[in-house]
């Protein structure tokens, strides 16, 4: 039958005008086939994307993009937008280097209207479209679609705040599949249960019930009895927390029903002011282990499409998130002052352990990175010690509160940023490169990455065991680099650094994931006759001042490696403190790290290619330079 | 009467426990002369002050801090707080130079549990403060004090989310005055407008009466409809969007009106979970000007008391503000695509003058950064041209949406940053000195900051004018520096600075408010026999590489000047410039600008000198060092 399928025909959204609902129905079993292939080989968020098969197609059938413009929230669910919208060939390079994005993007497509990668972003965004629309007098539709979780993030409920007072004419999609990435929390998600499940209708009806319950039943009294029960759905309409922001609340509706939807859909084109169709979705729809576990193939790696399973190298090292989880298990066991935070990641940063461990020294606060932090420095006033786990592309929704709430009262907490550096496949909005360069300038702030899984393990032991004030520590994505991991746990002095080896005609100072990096480069460097020596750094703030100054004054070049953006980087700290001390003069210092610029996706190592950091590079360009 | 004075009584809360009602609120027009004779003197946030006279006392009656913990949102308000918790001698010292703080402060007092500054941290701090509590199983009160506009900031809801989740006991007091610091706006705010004045409640009843009313009235019907109007009231209780959310709602109740908060706050006492309680206040009660015109007084300078004028010196240039807004209606009368969005704030960043001209192309979008930033992200990426105007301290709040909404897509939003530098009196939690240092690292961002006030004219235009991509202008609180305003407006070349004077010993390369001093030390340093240089950079990102190279090389030694931390700032990118290309073995560098603590409050010239900054401590310095 695959002679004949619908999805041969769909090259565009036109495409899906003319289609039967039984055509619409076949198509979505197509693109399930379609999205289960390619992400079983090239790894992605599978689980969200086979919960908004359905209400993709009714969205391209009901609306008219480029000219109607959706904003997907997050836009990992946006896999069969792209299908839909021309991408279908494309597709199987998703996530791939130069492949397509895993996100919409703007550079992509027409029909990707704003681009994104992190939450809650969507209901601002097509605010400031749908403001731009109304200037300039056009009459297009804007349509953002959110699931329930990123509706949890703050800025959502800014944007939901300015919308229900402006009445702007835009249409909130919410996809309600009672997961964020992991099980939603908070009360929101709650009152969006009592929703679905009617509870909030059927609590009022029964108190109705009970009130008029003892009185005498005349005809009459009947009569008014039944008039009020049936009065109640609109007295208080279900949805009431959307309506009093000013919002019309539509729904909720099964979103895997396409009749069901096309008519709400087309019900909400009619409105003039901001509408809430609250569509009702299941995680992972229509592939069995998914639906299961919803949790594992949120965002997965490749995987067997019969069994479910993960297509895992043998013997890869530990992660460094695993090696993190497992050590604060174990600090936690002997502290029990320390307690750990996520932002709706258990799962992604390793606190699920902690949180299976310690339930009651576990906060999953939702997608909230503002609220983790202040939250986290509220705990630290009173003597307990936060582990703030959010990853460090993440961290930036917190920026101002780690400065103002953190660095500002020099409360210890523990900011522990997984995801450093690049990330591969997730590309430009998901990589950890401006951690360093946001912290270093924040004063009291200690900042920290090892330089492989071990020394992650001391690192984490000296954050909890610094309480003079804040402590930041970093790490990548993915494997650790394969050391033993050494017993009894250490403390580090802060602001040391290690020397690995030393050498004669320059020193590599580098961080975190470089380290390894530099070694690899050292040797390089020796078979072309250069003697460098390494040093681990350890601490980007305070930096190893005097073995700094000691190195410069041996080698007179320092070669900085970090895998963080330059400007305002680790390079620039070194830089600074050798000029501090008089010493620029007479050294010459070559940095390695990100340039400016956003970088791409797909697998790391062509990345780090591509900006000149492999060690067959760095080699080759310190051997110019000298 | 003088002699007879409740306040000489009062040195502790301890103190109120045993006054009479009448006594407190005697006590309350005696705080409000001292607040008034204070701030007419030292300037200060005089409305949101008064506004709280009777709920302070209240609350400090019965409640018991330091035990119990009161966070205040935002701070300003917490002057009552300060008075009756020991405070009240150095009370006339208030925000002057290492005098009592303007704002809540942990190192100033044990009852102040949460230093803050910016806005909607409380509910999140209290949350961690009273699992912190749960945690350690003690069994003291945490009660977060925040106004309406802050609640509309999203961490606010973040908050909220959390805590109706997880049910912990925390009190929170809604202070609704209808005011942020501005009119309030948003959706949000008008629902607490229906609270306030019963609509909600009136409309159902209504509702229900239109029913009923055409209903035949035997006696048993009437008996049902007076049943049932009467449980309207429980049925849809008033602030069920808290009650939704899982927290509990009291109120409204009068905030001047001791008498009736005293139970309520006991009341709240006794409650399990988490409680609101809506107070309503006015603000700037008891002080017919400040209550007349409450924006003006929210944050005032010295005035006199009799009259409520402000006591302004004479022949002063005018603000960097008031020349912003005007450029700002000067240039959207000929360009029709450029808005201004403020974050609650028109009057502070002058944007009210474009408010009153344009209306429809103005956007207020409370007390929202993240929301206003990605707003402008969405309206750019339709061809209109957004100022979002936003103090750079509070730009922190939205570093994640300029990196993600607005860098990673290059989208041309114009960020125009008032309050750059130190701001005096407010002290460390306002001080714009970060902006350099977070803006500069990220990619297709320009950075500028005009040398006076007449620049920020042409500066403006300029931004106007660029479309390639994302920029940002930063200029400081107060008065320019006296130049005259040129016409007509020209834009600048992007990315080149401008020599204001060849130099033979030294070039100064000096942005923003440092050029003034940087042509001052020159000055200075002339008559020490010392030819110094002054290139006003005006460019921070990108830098003017090939004058810097040059200027280098003539002089051999580079000062930096820089109203911004030093940390990741213009410095260091100077350094970092000069590196790589090779100069800096032949280039001596001196960077001035903030070192790495937080700066305290005072008058700026006093700050600028504890730091350094003077044009004699720095002529001083540079001589030492050539």
């Amino acid at each position: 039958m695959s002679e004949n399928k619908i999805l041969d025909r769909v090259n565009s959204p036109l495409d899906l005008k003319t289609l039967t609902l039984k055509e619409m129905n076949r198509l979505a079993e197509e693109i399930r086939q379609l999205l289960i292939e390619v992400v079983s080989k090239n790894g992605g968020h599978l689980a969200p994307n086979l919960g908004v098969v359905e209400l993709t197609i009714a969205l391209h059938r009901v609306f008219d993009s480029p000219r109607d413009k959706f904003i997907f929230d997050v836009g990992h669910q946006a896999y069969i937008h792209k299908i839909i919208t021309g991408r279908k060939e494309a597709f199987p390079t998703l996530r791939t280097y130069k492949g397509l994005s895993g996100f919409p993007k703007r550079q992509e497509s027409e029909h990707d209207a704003f681009g994104v990668g992190h939450s809650s972003t969507s209901v601002s965004a097509a605010d400031g479209i749908a403001a731009a629309r109304d200037l300039k007098g056009e009459n297009y539709h804007v349509v953002a679609i959110i699931g329930d979780g990123a509706m949890t993030g703050g800025m959502s409920f800014e944007a939901l705040n300015h919308i229900g007072d402006t009445g702007r004419r835009i249409i909130i999609i919410l996809n309600d599949n009672e997961m964020s990435i992991s099980k939603n929390v908070g009360a929101m998600s709650q009152y969006l249960y009592q929703l679905r499940t009617g509870e909030t209708y059927n609590k009022l009806k029964h108190n109705l019930e009970n009130w008029l319950g003892d009185m005498k039943h005349g005809d009459d009294v009947l009569e008014v009895i039944d008039r009020v029960k049936g009065g109640v759905k609109y007295l208080v309409s279900p949805g009431s927390i959307f309506e009093y922001l000013g919002i019309k609340y539509f729904g909720p509706v099964d979103g895997h029903d396409i009749e069901a939807l096309l008519p709400m859909l087309t019900a909400a084109k009619r409105e003039e002011g901001p509408v809430l169709i609250h569509v009702v979705t299941k995680k992972g729809k229509g592939y069995t282990p998914a639906e299961e576990r919803p949790n594992e193939f949120h965002g997965t790696g490749p995987f067997d499409i019969a069994t479910g399973k993960k297509i895992t190298k043998p013997g890869a090292p530990p992660t460094y998130t695993s090696v993190f989880g497992k050590t604060l298990v174990e600090l936690a066991e002997k502290d029990k002052s320390i307690v750990a935070i996520t932002a709706a990641m258990p799962e992604g940063t390793g606190t699920n352990l902690f949180a299976q461990r310690f339930p009651d020294r576990f906060f999953d606060v939702g997608i909230a990175e503002q609220h983790a932090v202040t939250f986290a420095a509220g705990l630290a006033t009173e003597g307990i010690k936060p582990v703030t786990a959010i990853y460090s592309t993440f961290m930036q929704r917190a920026y101002d509160q780690v400065v103002h709430d953190i660095c500002m009262q020099n409360l210890p907490v523990k900011l522990c940023m997984d995801r450093a550096g690049l990330v591969g496949d997730d590309g430009y909005t998901h990589h950890g490169v401006f951690d360093y360069a946001y912290l270093i300038p924040l004063p009291n702030m200690t900042v920290m990455a090892p330089k492989d899984e071990n020394e992650l393990r001391h690192m984490l032991l000296t954050a909890m065991e610094y309480n003079a004030g804040p402590i930041s520590l970093r790490y990548p994505r993915g494997s650790g680099v394969g050391v033993n991991l050494s017993e009894p746990l250490h403390t580090l002095p802060i602001g040391k650094a290690e020397t690995l080896r030393e050498g004669r005609d320059l020193t590599i100072w580098a961080i975190g994931s470089m380290v390894a990096e530099a070694e690899k480069t050292a040797d390089l460097l020796q078979a072309k006759g250069i003697s460098a020596g390494v040093v681990n750094m350890r601490f980007a703030k305070p930096l190893d001042e005097d073995l700094l100054c000691e190195n410069a004054a041996k080698t007179h070049r320092i070669v900085t490696m970090e895998e963080g953006v330059l400007k305002g980087g680790v390079g620039d700290a070194v830089m600074e403190t050798l000029n501090r001390y008089g010493q620029m003069h007479m050294t010459a210092v070559l940095p390695f790290g990100i340039p400016d610029e956003f970088i791409s996706q797909g697998d790391k190592k062509l990345l780090m290619h591509d900006i000149g950091l492999t060690p067959e590079q760095m080699a080759e360009k310190i051997s110019h330079w000298m």
